[in-house]
């Protein structure tokens, strides 16, 4: 089973994926835990490319086949090596970032990443995708919280640094996009505390499953 | 204008790219000469991984993708701002590679890489783009001896490790690509002296122009 997680900065992705990963695991399930953009080996070199904010000057083509390369390279040495091991995979973030990024956020056109995306995915689409949804200030404000508690620096904070109305458009393009396919991407409320918003998805990828 | 140079590795593109700029100076005009992948500064950096033996696990699209997001960069950031204060580009490699080295190479489809091709350019496509052709055998063996007088190691050498059939599938696929579209690649012998193949080319250049 192929699982990933989708939504603005905030929105308490890293918390929920662990708690999924403590239901499957409680199940006697193995769980691999991983996330876009830097999956991989050669990833986590494109990772910092792509959020340092010194790559201002990254055009948003440059950026799109940045995550595309990116995504190929995490779908053919992890993500289905781990699937072929009959583990369940998570991932924070996947294909559908680049169409609601580069897409809903950039002004590319969200049908013609879709094609992209089908070049690097390969074939190996998520079983289910769970989008995370939030108020854009709620969301920019638990961030940057995180990212102070952590003593982040602001070295990769790229997309942190976008205005409001980018974050906007992001989560509108995110709930558009989920509405578009919704018998694979379901949309979880997360303005509520970590166990509402966890009993919320445990409902959904059971039901997913049943 | 702006003008590529494809071929083989040992086919003299270096040569020959430093005939063509002389040709363009005498004439007074400025020329900008730079290459792919690495011609722009993320670029570099992408280069240094596309080229790397060590990066031997890159599948053939996360290959492509990296290629294309070199590509855009280098369009965007470099060759279009010289073009547009009226200077000559000569690329020694351009988007022709991918077509040819990830679809003849690699096994990807020569109509998808074009159109992939087609985002990465934005419509800038080169005026004129010189393939030069040579025997493989004699390609391989001018790359080897350069790269010794040049002290150059083994590590920027990802492509000389391939082997025979996959240099010679190279060349046939550069002649099929240029039957392809011949009004705009036009297929230089390399086996001559340096001097005859420049005036080979430079007569390639002037009826092009005329």
């Amino acid at each position: 089973m192929f699982i990933t997680f989708e939504g603005i900065e905030g929105t308490g992705k890293t918390t929920q994926i662990t708690r999924v990963k403590e239901y499957f695991e409680a199940q006697g399930r193995e769980v691999f835990l991983t996330l876009e953009p830097g999956g991989s080996r050669v990833g986590t070199e494109l990772r910092k490319m792509l959020l340092h904010v010194d790559n201002n000057d990254i055009t948003p083509i440059t950026e799109l086949f940045l995550y595309l390369a990116d995504r190929a390279q995490h779908v053919a040495q992890v993500i289905r090596p781990q699937l072929e091991a009959g583990n369940v995979v998570i991932s924070d973030r996947f294909a559908d970032s680049t169409v609601v990024y580069q897409g809903y956020g950039r002004g590319l056109d969200p049908k013609m990443l879709h094609s992209l995306n089908e070049v690097a995915v390969d074939g190996l689409w998520p079983d289910l995708t769970i989008l995370l949804d939030l108020d854009v200030e709620v969301g920019l404000k638990r961030a940057m919280t995180r990212n102070m508690r952590e003593g982040k620096t602001q070295a990769e904070g790229r997309f942190e640094q976008e205005n409001t109305s980018f974050h906007s458009r992001i989560r509108e393009g995110y709930l558009t996009w989920a509405a578009l396919n919704r018998k694979r991407i379901r949309v979880a409320d997360a303005s509520g505390t970590p166990e509402e918003v966890s009993a919320n998805i445990l409902h959904l990828i059971e039901s997913h499953q049943g």
